[in-house]
C-alpha cells in the first residue's frame, strides 16, 4: 500500500463524521502586504486543535474489529497523542500513549481529557521507542506512528482536499514539514487534483532535515535541532521521503525571528490562535523565501495549541 | 423609520459584497462543561475585526449620492471608527473621525489604515461631541452615530440573521450590550424569525446602565464605569432603549474576574482571539447568571481587537 488520491478520498468519507470541516480565512491586508491572494486553511480550529485529528481518526477507523480490539499505541509529546486518544475514545478502544516525562502540562491534560492511558518515560528518542515497543508487546495494541504511516498520511491529506474544493484555482500551496505526514498527504492530494499546482514545504532553519534531505536525495538528519516550532523537530520518515521527492517542488527554511514575527502577524490580522509551527509558511513569505505575488496561494495553518502564559513576544 | 426584519434583510443584501459571512464555531468541551449546545458567531473574524463593519457599511451604503458626497463623520475611540473609515473608503467618500487624544495606538492605526481623517480631542464625552459637531458643520458631512441610529442597528442585526440561518432551532441567544446597537439588531432579527427564542443581554457589572435602565423602565446611567470590556462602557441610546424594552427578555451583569476567565477559556478552547467585551456572555454562563443546560444557545462574539502586549492574565 502507498498513498494516492483514492486513499485520501476514502479517508475523507471515513473521518467526515468525526472532524470539523474547518473554515478558510482571507485577509485583504495580508493580500495587500504580499501582493497575492492568500487562503488560510484553519486546522487550528480542528478537533484537538490540530490537523492531527484527521490522520489519527483515519488510522483508527481503518482498523478491522479484530485489529482494533486491543487498542492502539503511540509515542508523542504533542498533538498526535491527543488526536489518537480522541479517535480511540470515539471507537471505544484503549489508547496507550508514551510521553516524555518533561511534556508540557497542557499536552498531558489534552491526552487525559480523551481518556488516553499515559506511560511516562525518559525524554529521549530511544527511551520513547523502547517504552512504546514494550507497551505494544504487553497489550497487543496496534502502533500508530505519527507520520511514517500511509493511513495517517491519507487522513492528513484531507485538509488539502477540502481547501482545494473550497478555494478554486489555487496555483501555490504551502505547508510546514516535520515528519512529513501532512506534507505527503497535502502534496499527493494537490498534485493529483491540480497537476500544475506548486507545493512548497517550509521548515525552520533550526530543524532543516527535510531541506537537507531534499537536496541530498537521501534522508539526512539536521545537525542540531533548535526551534520554537515544536511540531517540526522530528526527522522525516522513511515512507514519507520518497513521496516528498516525487510530489514536492521545493523545501525552504526560515529563521526563528521570522517564525515569531509571522505568528504575531497572523494573530493580529486573522484574529486566530496558531502555534509557532503554523506560522512557518507565512514566515517564508515574510523573509522573501517564497514569492506569492500574483498567485492564489493556499496555506495550511496546522494547529493552535500554545501556552498562553508563555507567548514568544512576552 | 424604526427597525424591523425587513430593514435587517435589506441591510444584509446591501452589505453582503463588503462583509464576511463569519463562521459559527462549536466545541464539544464547552458543551460538556455547560450541559448545553453552544454556537459561537465569530464576528472577531469580521472585516476590521468586529461586527461594527456591518452597521457602518449599511449606514454608508444607505446614503443617497447627494447625502454621501461630502462624506461621513463620527466620534469613536474604537471599532466603529475603523469600520466607518473602511466603509467610506469602499464608497469613495471621506470619513472624518474624532478620536480622544489618549486612544490606543492600535486603534488609531486601524483608522489610518482605511484612510480615515482623524481629529484628536480631549478625552471627555463633551469634547468629543463638540469636536464632532464642528466637523459636521465645517465639512457638510453626515454624522453616523455608533449605535443610536436605525441604519446602524439594521446592519448589526445581520449577524443574528446569518447565525439563525446557519444554526437551526436555537432557543436562546446571548449578546453583550454597550450602547445597544448590536443588541437591538440581534433582538429584532431573532424575535421576528423565531418568536419563542429568548434573547438575553449581558453586561459588565462595572458598566451596568442597561441592567439598571431595564429594571427602572427609563435610561439610567451607571453610577461608575469601570470595566476591562472597553466596547461596553457607553450608555444605551435613546433610540435603542425602547427596542430593548420590547424585544429583550433580560439583562444580566457579570464580574470583571469572570470576564477575564471567560476570555481566556474561549481563547484556549476555540483557538480564536476575542476581546474582553466578547467574553461577557460566556462569563454570564460561567458565573451561573444564565443556565444553558439543555438549550441550543447562540452567542455573538463581537470582536477580536486586543493589544497582544497587554493581555489581562499577563
Amino acid at each position: 500500500m502507498s498513498l494516492d488520491l483514492a486513499a485520501i478520498r476514502a479517508a475523507h468519507e471515513r473521518i467526515r463524521p468525526h472532524i470539523v470541516r474547518t473554515p478558510v480565512l482571507t485577509s485583504a491586508w495580508l493580500d495587500a502586504a504580499t501582493g497575492g491572494r492568500l487562503f488560510f486553511k484553519c486546522e487550528n480550529l480542528q478537533q484537538v486543535g490540530a490537523f492531527k485529528a484527521r490522520g489519527a481518526t483515519n488510522a483508527i477507523f481503518s482498523l478491522t474489529a479484530a485489529e482494533a480490539v486491543r487498542g492502539v499505541a503511540t509515542h508523542s509529546s504533542g498533538n498526535h497523542a491527543a488526536a489518537l486518544a480522541r479517535a480511540a475514545q470515539l471507537r471505544g478502544i484503549p489508547a496507550y500513549i508514551v510521553m516524555p516525562s518533561n511534556s508540557a502540562k497542557s499536552k498531558i491534560r489534552n491526552v487525559e481529557r480523551y481518556g488516553g492511558r499515559i506511560t511516562f518515560c525518559e525524554p529521549t528518542n530511544a527511551a520513547r521507542e523502547a517504552a512504546c515497543a514494550r507497551l505494544v508487546a504487553g497489550t497487543g495494541s496496534v502502533l500508530i506512528h505519527p507520520f511514517n504511516d500511509y493511513r495517517v498520511m491519507a487522513g492528513q491529506g484531507t485538509a488539502a482536499l477540502e481547501l482545494l474544493e473550497d478555494t478554486p484555482a489555487l496555483d501555490l500551496l504551502l505547508c510546514p514539514v516535520g515528519g512529513g505526514g501532512l506534507l505527503c498527504g497535502t502534496a499527493v492530494a494537490a498534485k493529483s487534483l491540480r497537476p500544475a499546482i506548486r507545493v512548497i514545504a517550509t521548515e525552520p532553519a533550526g530543524a532543516d532535515d527535510a531541506a537537507r534531505s531534499f537536496r541530498a536525495g537521501r534522508i539526512v538528519p539536521a545537525e542540531k535541532v533548535d526551534t520554537i516550532a515544536d511540531g517540526l523537530r522530528t526527522t522525516i520518515g522513511e515512507k514519507n521521503f520518497p513521496l516528498i521527492q516525487r510530489f514536492v517542488d521545493d523545501v525552504v527554511t526560515v529563521s526563528e525571528t521570522a517564525i515569531i514575527a509571522a505568528m504575531r502577524c497572523l494573530w493580529e490580522e486573522l484574529k486566530i490562535i496558531i502555534e509557532p509551527s503554523s506560522a512557518v509558511p507565512y514566515a517564508a513569505i515574510m523573509e522573501g523565501k517564497i514569492s506569492v505575488t500574483g498567485h492564489r496561494t493556499g496555506i495550511i495553518l496546522t494547529g493552535g495549541n500554545v501556552d498562553l502564559d508563555a507567548l514568544p513576544w512576552m
